[in-house]
C-alpha cells in the first residue's frame, strides 16, 4: 500500500466501506452458518442455529440527547437488535451492552438509561447479560450485542426470494423520520425562545415511533401460529426502498413496488403535509420504523390477506424488469434508495 | 429519584457501576444460565453451552494511536476477547465488531485495522460475522463481541474455587505495563524532539507484550489433553491482584499469594527497575497480561507441577484469613488491589 493512497471514507459510505473491511475474510470455523451480510450472523450450535447481531448508537450522530430521554435511548438500543433477531425469524434472548460515558452524565442519568433497556428486556424476554463500561472522550456510545435462537428449519435469509413473491411489510412507514422532524423543529425553536412550551401533543405517535419504536416480535410469533415462512425479511432501519435493495441485491432480482399500497398513517401523512415534505419519500426512504420487510411465495397470500398489519407492497419480479416504483398516477419510475447516510 | 441527587461515576468507579446498573436485573430467559458477572455469559443451548463476552476500546482511555499500530490494535481488540471465553474454559468461534470512526481515519487506515483483526481471527479459528461502522465525533471507537461454545461439564466460573485449592498463572505479569512504560517516555521524548529514533530494540518483548497480547487458548487445550478442569478461572486484565479478588469475592474465600513466585520476565523486571518502580507490584497490580489465573484442587497439582510455563503462586483460604501476600522477607502484609481504573 503506497503511503501517498488516501481514499476518504465518505466516498464509500457505510455498505461500501463494511463490505471492503470484511471482503477479505473467509470463513473458517466450521460453526458458522452465514457470517457478514444479513440483519444476524448465523452459528449452528447443534440443536438449533444461534443469532448474534450488534449495533452502536453514537451521541450526535444517531440520537441528540437535548430531545432523547435517556429512559427511550436504552429501550430503543434494545428494541432495534430484537428488531434484528425479528428480521431472522428468531426469538432474542440475550444482550450485552458496551458503554461509553463521559463525566458529565451522572450515575442517576445512567440509572435511567437502564430503566429503558430494563423495560426493553422484561418487554421481549431477553436478559441482560454482560457489557462493559468506560469513560468517553466525548460522547455517549453504547454499543449493543444481542443472542437469539431459531430453529434451523425456519431460519429466513434475505437471498431466498423468488421471482412472483409477494413484497409484504408490518405496520406503517415513515412516521420515525417525520417525527423526528417535528423534535428537531422544537429543538430549534427552544434554542431560538427557551421559555417556549414544547407543543408535542398532536404529534404523539410520530413522536413516539421515533422514540420508542416496537420490534414486531408479535409478527413471528403469528407467523409460527399461521404456519407462514417468508422467503426473504429484513427489517426496515434504513427506509423501504433501501431494505427492499438488500433483498433485490442477495436474492439476485428486481422489485416492483406500488406507492399507493404503501402504510402511512394519518398522523404522519398530515405532519409531512405540514413540512411541504412528500409522505411517500417519507414512508420509502426515512427509515427507524423497525417494521418487518418480507417476502411470501403466493400461496402464503390467503393466509395474510386480512391480516389488518401486513399489509402487500408489491411483488418481486426478475432483475432485468430492474427496481421500479408504480406512482400513484400509474407511471413506473426507477425505485430509488435514499436511506440514513452516517458519513 | 429528587432531581438534585447527582452521584459522580467515579464515586463508583467501573465495577461499582456494572453492579449497580445491572443489579436491578433478574434472569428471565430460562436458556440463561450465568449473566453478568463472570469473564462471559453463558447460555444454554442445548447441547453445549453458547458464551458470549464483550469489550469495548476507547481512544484516549485504552490506547493511544500516536504509538499503537493499527493492525496491532485490530489483532488486539480480538485477543482480548478470545482471552474471555478462554478464561471460560472455553472455544471461541465468532467476533462481530463495531467502529466508531471519524474522518481522520483514511479507508487505508481502517484496512491495516482490519488486517490485525484478521490475523488474530485466523491465528484463533474465529470467524468475523457482523458489526456496524458509523463517524464517530472525536476518536476511535471498537467494540467486540465474541461466541464461544463449552461442553457443559467443562465450563469453568469464578465462584467454585475450594479453601486449599492451588492458585496457579499460566506465562508471566507486569511485562504489559512495563512495555506501556516504555512507550509512554519515548512519546514524550519524541514530542520534545522530534527527530529522534525510537529505541525500543531492547524493549522487544515488554512492547509486544503491551501491543500484541496472546490469549492462553494453547492451555485450554492442553487442560484438556491432561484431564485438567480449574475449579475457578480468570484472565488477567486488571492485574493478578484485582484479579484475584473477583475469584476471592465470587467463591467466598481469602488468598494467599507469595511474592517470590510472580513470575516475572528478566527484560520486564530489569525496566521496571530503569523506571525505579517494584517489578512485583507491576505482577501484581499491571494489568493487560492476559494469562490466565486459576484454582486446581490440589489433586491436580501433578499435572502441572512439572508444566513450564504454568506457574503456581499461592493457595485459596477462608475468608476469614483474609487476602494475604507473602512478601520475599516472608512478611505477611494485605494483598490490596490498584488495578486499571477507567474513572
Amino acid at each position: 500500500m503506497s503511503e501517498e493512497k488516501r481514499t476518504e471514507i465518505g466516498e464509500l459510505g457505510e455498505f461500501g466501506l463494511i463490505e471492503k473491511l470484511s471482503g477479505g475474510f473467509e470463513l473458517i470455523n466450521d460453526k458458522t452458518v452465514k457470517g457478514v451480510g444479513d440483519d444476524a450472523a448465523v452459528v449452528d450450535s447443534g440443536e438449533k442455529y444461534t443469532l448474534i447481531s450488534t449495533d452502536m448508537l453514537l451521541e450526535g450522530v444517531h440520537f441528540d440527547l437535548s430531545y432523547v430521554p435517556l429512559q427511550h435511548l436504552g429501550y430503543k438500543a434494545v428494541t432495534v437488535n430484537v428488531s434484528d433477531i425479528a428480521a431472522m425469524n428468531g426469538i432474542p434472548g440475550q444482550v450485552t451492552i458496551n458503554l461509553g460515558i463521559s463525566n458529565r452524565f451522572s450515575v442517576e442519568a445512567l440509572e435511567l438509561l437502564y430503566e429503558g433497556v430494563q423495560i426493553a428486556c422484561k418487554e421481549y424476554g431477553v436478559d441482560l447479560v454482560g457489557g462493559d463500561t468506560a469513560s468517553s472522550g466525548s460522547g455517549l456510545v453504547i454499543s449493543v450485542s444481542i443472542l437469539g435462537e431459531v430453529a434451523k428449519e425456519k431460519v429466513v435469509y434475505r437471498d431466498q426470494a423468488m421471482e412472483n413473491d409477494i413484497v409484504c411489510v408490518t405496520g406503517d412507514l415513515g412516521a420515525a423520520y417525520v417525527g423526528l422532524q417535528v423534535m428537531e423543529r422544537e429543538k430549534q425553536e427552544f434554542l431560538a425562545n427557551p421559555d417556549m412550551q414544547p407543543k408535542l401533543e398532536k404529534y404523539d405517535y410520530i413522536v413516539g415511533r421515533q422514540l420508542r419504536p416496537k420490534a414486531r416480535m408479535d409478527i413471528i410469533h403469528e407467523f409460527s401460529e399461521l404456519g407462514i415462512l417468508p422467503t426473504a425479511m429484513i427489517d426496515v432501519s434504513d427506509g423501504l426502498a433501501s431494505d427492499i435493495f438488500h433483498i433485490c441485491k442477495q436474492s439476485g432480482l428486481g422489485v416492483a413496488i406500488y406507492e399507493d399500497k404503501l402504510p402511512i398513517d394519518k398522523q404522519a401523512y398530515e405532519t409531512a403535509a405540514e413540512f411541504s415534505i412528500d409522505p411517500n419519500a417519507c414512508a420509502l426512504n426515512g427509515g427507524e420504523d423497525y417494521e418487518l420487510l418480507f417476502t411470501i411465495g403466493q400461496d402464503n397470500f390467503e393466509k395474510i390477506k386480512n391480516h389488518a398489519d401486513i399489509h402487500t407492497v408489491g411483488y418481486m419480479q426478475t432483475k432485468e424488469k430492474g427496481k421500479t416504483l408504480v406512482t400513484r398516477n400509474n407511471n413506473v419510475v426507477e425505485l430509488t434508495a435514499q436511506g440514513w447516510k452516517h458519513f
